[in-house]
């Protein structure tokens, strides 16, 4: 996939602000740009949070200042974890409810790379609005792998609820 | 260094853009986000290149159809890249001319991470301002690192000439 120009053709069918393109796009934190933007700390609050098939799903908002920006999924397979030796305290953290991953990144030095699947829109339900505090009916959404030593740690989607709010 | 601090603090003398903000702050790729933003592929144009004291510097400019958008400064140290034991064709690539680093690493999927330096203001004199086809005397302006296998791989100044432009 060629992110900018997957980036541009949804821009022509749904108008998006450069701050949602350069989210949608970027291989670095998400955490760290919605900090830059919001100019304070980025906090996770968990809304739901299950084990099925070995894989550790999370489900999440991340808010700064108390405002709702991004709904995020996420699904961390404990095999990988196993494999790939992470430290213990490590592990805790990945697993743990309240860390953004790009915290526990930068937190441990891990050298990681962030490989983008897929790019496009979320039709938002009534819960969705409520938890995100918005009233758009569709949002930029994408999903990603987090991969370290070749193996992916963590697969994230993310719906951006930042228009509105910059 | 808390980067959302430093980005904030600096915008309080020095107005930045969003756009800028972003770019002073990821550890994301930054030709990625000149690509998503201007909407076309990103090319390096090599201004300088000498070798001193076992390090490879580069000068270049980045540039997305024509439009000069970045100056950077780049030291590679040849000892950390042999110690590494990088393929001979990622050297070769490193070493090269025209790739930006962030292509380096989607290319060959390489797990890095970036660590900022120092994030300022750069006086812009008149070479500077022909070379990034701009007016302004003042430019955003970072430091960092790209680390692999915990030594530096290159360490980049950039100077963001985006203003005016977007």
């Amino acid at each position: 996939m060629i992110i900018y120009k997957e980036i541009s053709k949804l821009n022509k069918k749904f108008r998006l602000l450069n701050e949602e393109k350069i989210l949608l796009g970027t291989d670095g934190s998400v955490t760290n740009i919605l900090e830059i933007l919001f100019e304070d700390i980025c906090k996770v609050e968990t809304i739901n949070q299950k084990i099925v098939d070995n894989t550790n799903y999370r489900e999440v908002i991340l808010k700064v200042n108390d405002i709702p920006l991004v709904y995020a999924i996420s699904k961390t397979p404990f095999k990988n974890i196993e494999e790939e030796n992470l430290r213990e305290e490590i592990k805790k953290d990945l697993l743990s409810a309240d860390i953004p991953i790009g915290k526990i990144i930068r937190k441990y030095n891990l050298e990681t790379r962030r490989e983008i699947k897929s790019i496009g829109i979320a039709e938002v339900d009534e819960r969705l609005k409520t938890l995100l505090k918005t009233n758009y009916n569709q949002l930029p959404k994408r999903t990603y792998n987090i991969i370290y030593k070749n193996k992916i740690l963590m697969e994230i989607t993310e719906i951006f609820a930042i228009r509105g709010k910059l």
